[in-house]
């Protein structure tokens, strides 16, 4: 197997304040592509660590892709440091030079002469142009120690480096690794990682076929990744369609997409769309998460209208008339008070299906109930589905898993009530 | 200056589906206490690759942090590794065993017998108590090659971590120092990084009183670090007040708090409280996500009641009384709409102060507003103020400004409508 890791030049990252979403982003590029990554490493805008990250690099990989660094301001040394580390010279690229002109031209913006920085290249480097900015990226191949190293310099912002990831440089990935590596995401929601583990251990614990099987849990989901290597795309297709439609199978409505970049709010906004139904929420301990989380979906003005916030006993009974008696018996975190929220809500801007969420969501003990109980209604055309959770965490990790867990049970109950038809499982 | 780094242990790190907070935690720990960060390295459970990185952060670093691989489960290898790399035998600690085996017992659990590797430490260490799970910190001091160095073991999980930092490890960063680091935050809203960064200029350019202060910008918020150093924390507090001083005297009332973990929204609820105002909010474009944020304060529903998620026209008009005209003449998206909503939604579930948010979010024109347009009122006691914004980036990131933005509104008018009193910079 193949190795691969990443440098991230940058002081900035080294202070704690910025998240490193390149590393990231490249760690599961390489795992994709079937490479395994050794390390990440963070340095600082400094030419000693720079130097020293490279060499402990190159020592254990053989891609190693560098970061950040490649701009035309004075602490900008990464293509420099790489060029005097593997004894290259920098020569002027004229394409790149009247890449940066136009670019500055083309915005109406006076180029510096220190911007022409950027079109000096380490001699013999395969240039990638980045579309989104004007310092390009660079491939290098250099033997050390007589083992084939291939070095991928590319920018730091992640608008310029994404982009330039996956037109270019990726296909250098794919070359190197001379089978074909095809790979395809399983995404499931309602069910916890053992569960998934249980129903496709043999896949994850991998048999002679080359196909392997990794799972991977957020908050409310769990990912599968599934992997083949063949000496063709055709062949490693071929190896990996069986898995992919049993995984499915045992699966079932489990699984809500094997859209790569597809989120579950998407999937549910979409089944509400396709379904021609519109929801609406009323939140109280998530307070607007759910919506919020909704409304990230461009287009979700088809189906969502309107939505209330019901912190208050006072506003869960004004707004959407949850019965003093139901507060004074059960409290306001209690299925009754959310099948009631559920109920009520429809009648307020009509929807054909509402969600409700009530819970404490901590710090302390709120009427009795325990941080982390958690009531979520559906109702779908007057069927209400009530369900009671337990969740563990910080506030914000309860508020966040119980809007995940609402988006869950609300695809649920229109898959239930609408029929399964194709929304659930889309190729 | 002393220099430190961090190396993360943790295959599942390298995936890139978890993010490295460790890390980050971590880095803004050195920082705070003087000591210059020189690198961040993720490795894998791997012997090889945890040694390689142990050499190359003892060639650069006094002070290495390793997190992660402590546990109990036979890929957990840190400890093992890092004393076979310094030479140490691992002995029992019977401190550390009773722990453990108390742990269990408390909660109900049985242990096995592998749980109790755990109570192995390497012969010297400083044992850190884990006051949050089983597996100890450890403080192992060692020179090589001449040059005295100190690793501190710490494991994975934040929850754990975090507070065996904070409660015994950053003592040893504080003595290793020599003289006393005291930093202190400046927390300010409203401003653009540009504009902090002209008011303190020479603050920020140094000087030789030997006070640093260095900025950050996070969406709509700058932080000012201000750090000295002095032989005694007496000296050094002496020399950080009257630059603290002069800075909240030039930054006025855009500086919202000097507390350390205290969070924009907390401070807009303790206004409010100290106010005995409730507020309300109705959003479009940010869909409930600014109501979440006000939300995620503890003890918020003395003050927060309802609120209303007006996403449609229809909405705008039925639930807060949006006049016809305005929308037809103006649009939702227009400093009318936001008036009217910040007006209409008191009358609802009456609040003393209302946060009223419409915009286009984007990824398209809407009723011929640009993507990044978004307008905000705020009500104060009958008192409306509204303003325009331009924002750019995806739809997320206009969300988020937008809320962040709806909050330094707040915080702006009821500041100017109830005083300034002591709410806005407190100490």
């Amino acid at each position: 197997m193949l190795t691969a890791e990443t440098i991230s030049v940058g002081t900035e990252l080294l202070h704690g304040n910025a998240v490193n979403t390149n590393a990231a982003f490249l760690a599961r590029e390489f795992f994709k592509y079937g490479y395994a990554c050794n390390a990440m490493t963070v340095v600082g805008d400094d030419e000693k660590s720079i130097k020293s990250a490279l060499a402990a690099a190159a020592g254990r990989s053989d891609i190693i892709v560098i970061t950040g660094g490649m701009g035309p301001t004075p602490d900008d040394i990464t293509k420099q440091t790489v060029a005097s580390f593997l004894g290259l010279e920098l020569i002027d690229d004229t394409a790149t030079e009247v890449h940066i002109r136009q670019w500055f031209s083309e915005r109406g913006l006076t180029m510096e002469d220190r911007d022409l920085i950027q079109a000096k290249v380490p001699a013999g480097a395969v240039i990638l142009e980045n579309a989104n900015g004007t310092a390009p990226g660079l491939i290098i191949e250099k033997e050390i120690e007589g083992k084939a190293h291939t070095f991928i310099l590319m920018p730091g912002p992640p608008f310029e480096m994404e982009p330039m990831w996956r037109e270019q440089a990726v296909s250098c990935l794919k070359e190197k690794n001379g089978n074909v590596i095809v790979s395809s995401l399983v995404k499931i929601c309602g069910r916890t990682e053992a569960e998934v583990a249980d129903l496709v251990d043999e896949f994850i614990r991998g048999n002679e076929s080359g196909v392997s099987v990794s799972p991977h849990a957020t908050a409310g989901e769990v990912q599968l990744r599934i992997t083949a290597t063949g000496e063709s795309e055709k062949q490693a297709k071929k190896a990996i369609k069986p898995v992919v439609k049993e995984i499915k199978a045992r699966l079932g409505d489990s699984v809500y997409t094997t859209h790569e970049e597809k989120s579950l709010e998407e999937v549910v906004v979409e089944l509400l769309l396709a379904n021609k139904l519109t929801v609406t929420t009323v939140e109280s301990c998530t307070g607007g998460l759910l919506a919020g989380r909704i409304i990230n979906v461009p287009g979700v003005s088809e189906i969502y209208k309107a939505g209330y916030i019901t912190y208050s006993n006072k506003a869960k009974r004004r707004i959407v008339g949850v019965s003093r008696k139901t507060l004074d018996k059960y409290g306001a975190v209690s299925e009754q008070a959310a099948r009631e929220m559920a109920k009520g809500v429809t009648g307020l801007f009509k929807a054909d299906v509402a969600v409700a969420v009530s819970g404490n969501a901590g710090p302390d003990m709120s009427e009795g109930k325990p941080v982390g109980l958690v009531y979520i209604a559906v109702n779908v055309a007057g069927n209400i589905t009530a369900r009671e959770y337990h969740f563990n965490g910080s506030r914000a990790q309860i508020r966040e898993m119980s809007v995940a867990s609402a988006l869950i049970l609300l695809r649920h109950c229109v898959l239930e009530y609408y029929g399964k038809m194709t929304f659930g499982t889309e190729e």
